[in-house]
């Protein structure tokens, strides 16, 4: 491998409750000349999955209190408190800010909440996209975090379906034939930052095509991988 | 910009202390059949730059008393400790594990370290592109690191030249006319982590091509933009 292709897909309509998505992805593809091919990554952002499904709900973001019962009923934990910025545990098990309720790109009144099951999301929109356009795609549904310690967000995977969160590179030999200690690579959120490179937060491009990838790393797999459990975590 | 191209550059031969980074990436693209062109950003692992800036030390990976020496060395400030394991703060403000010492890639019985200042290293190949090839390209210097809360390692940026490490996209308009509130996009991790996934730890491509990015993203910057000051930061 030794060229990937990551290709934004503009052109889709407003994504609204009970949307097909992969028939939006896919027609919107072909209409900009890039048809959808076997063993593409497509990613897609949270945000329409959150609205195909229902997950938007009412809110009134200047009510403080209102927003933070919402974030505590879409937590398991919170992690840390600060001013108006909760870090909360969702109950997918990713730690980020406020639950991941977001307002940008949602009608105003209104928060999108993260889907209920983001890897099912994922599995849908593949399924869908295998019945209807005879089309062998791996999904990764993303959104944007914020991390400690470093500046600026990022997006990561939040939910997977047909290819690894991780490839363990662990005691493959390495270039000079020394045995890699540690090399989990988190490909997922590798394949959804990228993928946010060509999406651009304020142009509402919500999906794109990553062509090219490493056909060995198409699996069945959960963005579980890669929530870290709490005993193995030093900063929580 | 509808879609970006990132490029591995196989082919380089075994970088030495002293050797100039800029002709092997240069001349390997060429002998590809992809030479670098204006506007190009190139992406080179840090292991390459400490190899070529002589950060090699001779380190007996077995003695761990004198590995921790190493990494105390390295470091300003510990911020977790458990086991074998140190989460530290680099002299560049970089919060990762062992100092970002790396042992893996590099000749038995040594240990790479950081470059002293990755955002001069970068510079210094983007000037020497500009100087011998007359060819106008962003440099970002990756490394593989580890984070909070999420499995598996990605890469980020640890120096960068002629791109900005963060693009503000705050109070922008987004799709449907309301105000973004924070999207302050971490543009050189993504692009880091983007390139990984054509280098791929064990296949020892040390250096890769992120073609197509948005052109006003290219301006004078420094890594020293994804260091989150400590007093902003919760968990620490």
């Amino acid at each position: 491998m030794s060229e990937l292709r990551i290709i934004a897909i503009p052109g889709m309509a407003e994504i609204r409750r009970g949307d097909e998505i992969a028939v939006h992805i896919a027609d919107a593809a072909l209409a900009n000349g890039t048809p959808l091919l076997d063993g593409d990554c497509i990613v897609v952002t949270q945000k329409i999955v959150s609205k195909a499904e229902g997950r938007l709900v009412r809110l009134d973001e200047t009510d403080v209190a209102a927003k933070h019962a919402l974030v505590r009923s879409e937590s398991v934990r919170i992690i840390r408190q600060r001013g108006d910025l909760i870090i909360s545990e969702t109950t997918h098990g990713f730690i980020c800010a406020n639950a991941g309720i977001d307002l940008s790109n949602v009608d105003d009144g209104y928060a999108a909440l993260l889907p209920i099951d983001s890897d099912r999301s994922a599995h849908y929109i593949r399924n869908a996209l295998r019945a209807r356009y005879n089309v062998e795609c791996a999904i990764i549904v993303s959104d944007t975090f914020g991390r400690p310690w470093r500046q600026g967000l990022t997006d990561v995977a939040i939910g997977v379906s047909g290819i690894g969160a991780i490839v363990d590179l662990r005691d493959t030999p390495d270039a000079v034939g020394r045995t890699l200690h540690v090399t989990e690579v988190a490909i997922a959120d590798e394949i959804a930052s990228a993928a946010e490179l060509v999406m651009g937060k304020a142009s509402g491009i919500p999906a794109a095509i990553v062509r090219g990838l490493d056909q060995s790393w198409f699996r069945e797999s959960s963005a579980r991988e890669l929530v870290r459990p709490a005993t193995d975590d030093l900063f929580r």
